[in-house]
């Protein structure tokens, strides 16, 4: 019997589609960079019926994409072009299926949007504390392949470092329920490291439990105009240090970024009176009421600009004045929108690193495409630099966008100069899968080939991504 | 060329180990539970010699065991008694290899002690914060090869989890260098989480990058006894939130631990007039100066007093008495080699598990061998519980360990059923590999073994061990 026909016996016909009208939002990312074609788009309601599905679609010899909330950036869970696909998206199994407060930990299904995990926390006195752009439509499954990031990931680590246990359908269609809510376990290899990050290469991730922390009750909020980013990086660590490590965001964003936010984002505003040229949004948070949290952070800035570290800064006094602060940080994403084209990386280096990195990385491509605007904004907590490119004014973007590949270069050689990595919190998918060959040792990839043809021997797993 | 032979020509004749009053050491484990046999101890000084010595052992079809300072609980670091093995040892490796403050990274090679990386942190103004019973001699790479955890798991995290990239010998003797200094990478699978927590079965580890945390300044040690280990658990909850998620440890010791301490280790003292069923160490500590840390603690303690689930406390008022305190944890450890044969359980179940699982662990086991005496202390802030069984008085030791498979399986039997592990920190090696069968599914042990198979198709590495 034709694989469509298996599928249609153990799906509803509504998480079975087929016609090009229903398949075409699941066949291209978000940005439009990427297009594929499947035989069809599956939307299975439960494990069982992803491990059905994943054992037909084996048998038949058709890969699996798995795809989230597809708001991925680096086109992993876009099908090729050949389409002998199945796309899978998880947007069904969004259960939330236990909460455990005492054990602080909630078990998930794939499907659930980040948000809802934000919130079914807090409802229970908890804080799960992954935040990013797409909090309110990505889905915890891509969260868990691409091993995001976010803005905090100073206090609290990456999703990788956020999770206890995982449920996989394989390759070949079973089941591995490793949905272990332990915080200490050493009795053999962590598999579940594997699946975390393969963005969908090594199998089907259905459900994970995930830690939670005290739910924070204060934060101060500031905005800070640095010396420098030498002067930043003293900054972060007396800010750490002063805070208890109640440091949760040390965000980055250059005088250019903050123009053309106030040009193009209506809301956007500038703190300070004079320009500067390197801003930083800042937060420490705490589970404890009447924590003093504002007097510290008081403190320790007036500390800062006593010693020259900091020329200005403004600290929120209320939720509505920390929520102006963090719109501007949204703003400065927003904006590169509106100036044309741009070329992005997601570049991280070690925190020392970053002032050199920024400075030499900017006079590499000023020395390539003369005009062009270096827009260099980020996590500098954790050495994560969004190194992103405007097209000079004037410029054609057509044209711009022809000098890619060798920007990307110019960028990626650097970081590589410095230790650093082209993917921080992207992901590979297949936007950086081949260029990642240069910048990494050969025998790594020898070692991921044979993991993957150890638990994918047949190449299933939506392949031409990250290898 | 015989093995031994080539070994001589790239190892000092001091690095290559042969006569038996040399190797001695090597070849049990620091309980004396296992004794094996090898060709030679081989103590290399840098990692080009680690990669020249597994080489010329793969060819020659030995067998590598790598060991470092030798004070693993589960057999991992004793070679098989068929003596065609090289026990590596890593403790000529001990070089710090860097340390960058901003970064909050330290470089050590595997056969750095435990102790002197916390120190080397230290005079940094840094803090690295694994901290357990054997840090004056366990070395960095055994700490990695166990996952080691220890009594700052809570808020730090276990070895994993302060890790960031490792340098490693692979079963072939090729070198890989993933001594990246990252906070967050999505550039492919994260090939370190393999090798950490694999017992030497997948390659030896040389040297590794790991994460620092702002130095603790002040510190709040408590000593309390509890209503009950479900009024414990809330006081979890509270002190965590209190603290501004600064708490650290948070030490359960049942009453029969701290009178076998008072009878055996002299300095021991009971900390109350009066005896209670259970107690707990519980440690916040701050990287801010004046944090009020110690008013923090006595709030919280105060009111958990008024609420019922306090019934004493007591709090350190100065370094003297919060040692005082520690003297008393670690007396509880070194007690039960006074009192006899021992049999012990290195359980973790999730947090709201823990009274249950001690409860039931308890009924089965003297419903078993009367008279049993259960000492079940540990780190209740992340579920694992050292369930440790002395004789009953009077039984002799050979009658009492007799029971070991039977009472083995009582206690793991209950861990199960609150979805726990049987090893939380001390690993598999020889003493739970098979064991560990009977407790997790059979598709986890498969794709281990692909794993394995994979990475080191001739079994060289560590074989009977773990798998």
């Amino acid at each position: 019997m034709p694989l469509l026909e298996r599928l249609a016996e153990i799906l509803e016909p509504s998480d079975l589609l087929t016609a090009a009208g229903d398949t075409a939002p699941y066949l291209t990312d978000w940005r439009k960079l990427y297009h594929g074609e499947a035989l069809a788009v599956v939307r299975p309601r439960s494990t069982e019926q992803v491990s059905r599905v994943v054992a037909l679609a084996a048998e038949a010899g058709v890969s699996i994409v798995p795809q989230g909330g597809n708001t991925g950036l680096a086109g992993a869970a876009t099908p090729r072009s050949n389409g002998n696909n199945l796309v899978l998206s998880l947007e069904r199994m969004n259960k939330i299926r236990a909460l455990d407060a005492a054990n602080y930990t909630i078990t998930v299904e794939a499907g659930c949007i980040l948000q809802q995990v934000q919130e079914a926390a807090t409802q229970a006195d908890r804080h799960f504390p992954l935040s990013l752009a797409a909090e309110g439509s990505c889905r915890i499954g891509g969260n868990l392949s691409t091993n995001a990031g976010g803005i905090a990931v100073l206090r609290y680590g990456n999703m990788r470092d956020l999770t206890l246990g995982l449920e996989v359908v394989l390759p070949d269609g079973r089941i591995w329920n490793g949905l272990r809510a332990l915080r200490k376990d050493s009795a053999g290899y962590d598999l579940k490291h594997l699946f975390i990050g393969a963005e969908g290469t090594l199998g089907v991730i259905t459900a994970a439990v995930l830690k939670l922390f005290p739910r924070p009750r204060e934060r101060a909020s500031a905005f800070v105009a640095v010396a420098s980013l030498d002067a930043a990086l003293a900054l972060l660590g007396r800010m750490r240090a002063a805070s208890g490590d109640g440091l949760t965001s040390f965000e980055m964003i250059p005088r250019v970024a903050l123009e053309k936010a106030i040009a193009h984002v209506p809301g956007s505003f500038d703190p300070f009176p004079d320009p500067h040229d390197a801003y930083l949004l800042i937060e420490m948070t705490s589970s404890r009421e009447n924590s003093g949290i504002t007097a510290v952070a008081e403190e320790a800035l007036a500390a800062a600009m006593e010693d020259g570290l900091v020329r200005e800064a403004t600290i929120a006094q209320n939720e509505t004045q920390a929520a102006a602060l963090w719109f501007l940080r949204e703003a400065v994403v927003e904006a590169q929108r509106a100036v044309g084209a741009s070329i992005k990386h997601d570049v991280v280096v070690p925190l020392s690193a970053v002032p050199a990195f920024i400075r030499e990385a900017t006079a590499a491509v000023e020395a390539a495409v003369p005009g062009i605007v270096v827009y260099a904004f980020g996590h500098l907590g954790d050495g994560n630099v969004h190194f992103n490119l405007l097209q000079p004014p004037g410029m054609k973007p057509e044209a711009f966008l022809a000098e890619m590949g060798r920007l990307n270069r110019l960028v990626h050689d650097v970081s590589a100069r410095h230790h650093g990595s082209i993917s921080a919190e992207h992901g590979l998918g297949q936007l950086r899968n081949k260029e990642v060959r240069l910048y990494k040792p050969a025998i790594e990839f020898e070692l991921m080939e044979r993991i993957k043809l150890a638990i994918d021997p047949k190449g299933i797993m939506n392949p031409g991504k990250v290898l």
